[in-house]
């Protein structure tokens, strides 16, 4: 089984999490059939946190994760928190594979999901 | 004349903000004639910062200012800082227009362009 994990801060203002799970919702109704599943997984602030997710898809069957960082530039949390949260899941689960996606602001379509924005 | 302005975090990282940089920069590409230019602003680590463009842009004959949070929730940064610098601003200058975007988070298009992302 091959899991999406949506990496995201989290917030202090809980709707703001909140509107991470009507992402997740969406995106998992346009997945398609490469994924068994998507959820959404919290560096600060909110829960589940990205070890909570991994060790509960690794305990059920899930043999692959793919990681995307929803963070919109490569900070701290891109370049250091998320690497050391999946090294610690491969540690304690080495048979396991865990592929990291560019975070989303690295997309060339950013660009033009701005322009098209700010031209409505 | 009408600005374009794109509100980030900012990170300790340089090479972060340099991205933004560089999103600015295809964004001024392709926004076509209903924006006579467009800056980055950070919120926190880097600079230039809200006000600092804001002073700029109605030092220099700017009318109108469109801003958008490059934020993918509505999370503190989105719901008190960014208003409250607006707000700072046209205090300073009542004359001018300054409008405010939904954050990019909030646009319907982010569930596609992650699903786009992970079945590359």
């Amino acid at each position: 089984m091959k899991k999406l994990l949506i990496a995201a801060h989290g917030s202090r203002i809980s709707s703001s999490n909140d509107e991470l799970q009507v992402l997740v919702e969406k995106v998992s109704d346009n997945l398609g059939v490469a994924f068994d599943g998507v959820e959404v997984a919290f560096l600060e602030f909110a829960s589940p946190s990205i070890e909570i997710v991994l060790v509960d898809f690794f305990n059920s069957q899930t043999t692959e994760v793919v990681v995307l960082p929803y963070f919109l530039s490569a900070g701290a949390h891109v370049m250091n928190d998320i690497p050391r949260e999946i090294q610690k899941a491969l540690d304690q689960w080495p048979d396991k594979k865990i592929t990291v996606l560019p975070h989303i602001g690295a997309l060339d379509t950013m660009a033009g999901v701005i322009v098209e924005a700010c031209n409505r």
